[in-house]
């Protein structure tokens, strides 16, 4: 049974935009940010730097539900949805902390990627075992 | 035959992030900053200020191809894929303008939305068909 | 003797840039950051919402001494300088947690302001009791 | 008599706050975007990329004085006010281009700094010397 990775993240001012809600970009950011402490989370933290293998996002989608607003308490929640040999997909859910409403679900891809040559790669192997006790495909 | 709008942008520093490249989120960005010159270009950026209808984004979608740089100029180019009672959706391609590489391209659809309810509405009706001359469906 | 509001805060990958460090408009954010979990502390955090009196910033000053990188554990120190009757300047202090090096620090001024009239305000009572006991002038 | 440098910004969506105005940071951001099309205008611009000097900030300081909104079109005004062997200082205006109205004025000091060894170094003669047809002190 796959486990799931959750943190919490408070909305700050500089998150919100003129409609009094969080800007949709930030989201994404919001993504990246679970993503780092779920790295963190399993020690991993030090290969998102800056290395050799690079694992820069192909793909990110984001469907918003409800509005998150300045101040809002957000659990998000981080699932390894496939590995492959180059590539990883997380899926991402965004709640509401105080009534556990979904506010935004969505994923991103990343693929190894050397440094030097631009091209795909396969991902650190450490990296594949940590995730794969994740991901149940 | 539909039109495109196209726009120009220059990647400033703040664009970017610690891999020496556009930060993935800032592309959602560079996509609304296309919209809003589309909706200049087309005389209705009055409408998406401070009104009873609001336009609200609730899918985004963005594929990255190759990275963008400080200092790059970009191209935008905004296409009106589709558009329903209460919803538009967006295509994006972003081009080095130099050398007119594809460099990401992506979608976001808006739904028009009650600001007061948050329940979804009509697009208002001179939206419509302003954004209907630069749609082929 | 007053006292200080201390707060943590992980640097993410979206706040640095090309230079490989946090860019320097983001120190104001996590200024901003502080600020806000001194609201919470103080139990005033609703004050700082969509209400008749805001309180925006008329200045802010950084000085930056040294890099913060990627993944950085700061501690950011919030001082409450001076309160006026309309005007209220906190101190801010940036160190890196780990080593306690001082990374940055400056100041932000915030003017009571009503939302209608854009005027110069009083500060609400409320705000300036609790304020004061940060404060020894 | 010194010269200053003129540019026009348009206030994007994603510049502005839950007050409904640009965040105070992002006038910082506004700066950079001057200094950035400063340094194109002098044909300098390759020498703000990836190099052994890099010209870091040491201080910022904005003072704001009204409101920038969504789509306001701001002229931002850049001055050399100093220069010293390692370091320089512009001043920025930002003024509201329909009514010419200053929103925000400030500064920016930042210091040649040897990459490596991270110690401040002498500006690049060929910056200096440009950058004087622009200053008179």
């Amino acid at each position: 049974m796959p486990q799931s990775f959750k943190t919490l993240y408070r909305v700050s001012w500089a998150d919100t935009d003129a409609a009094q809600i969080v800007h949709f970009s930030n989201f994404f950011r919001f993504f990246e940010r679970a993503e780092e402490e779920f790295y963190m989370h399993i020690g991993l933290i030090d290969q998102l730097g800056d290395k050799e293998i690079i694992i820069p996002r192909v793909e990110a989608f984001c469907q918003y539900r409800k509005p998150a607003k300045f101040n809002d308490l957000l659990e998000i929640e981080l699932t390894v949805e496939e590995i492959k040999e180059k590539a990883v997909k997380y899926g991402f859910k965004i709640y509401k902390n105080e009534t556990k409403e979904l506010l935004a679900n969505g994923y991103v891809v990343a693929v190894a990627t050397n440094k030097q040559t631009l091209k795909a790669t396969q991902i650190p192997k450490e990296i594949v075992e940590k995730l794969k006790t994740f991901c149940n495909k």
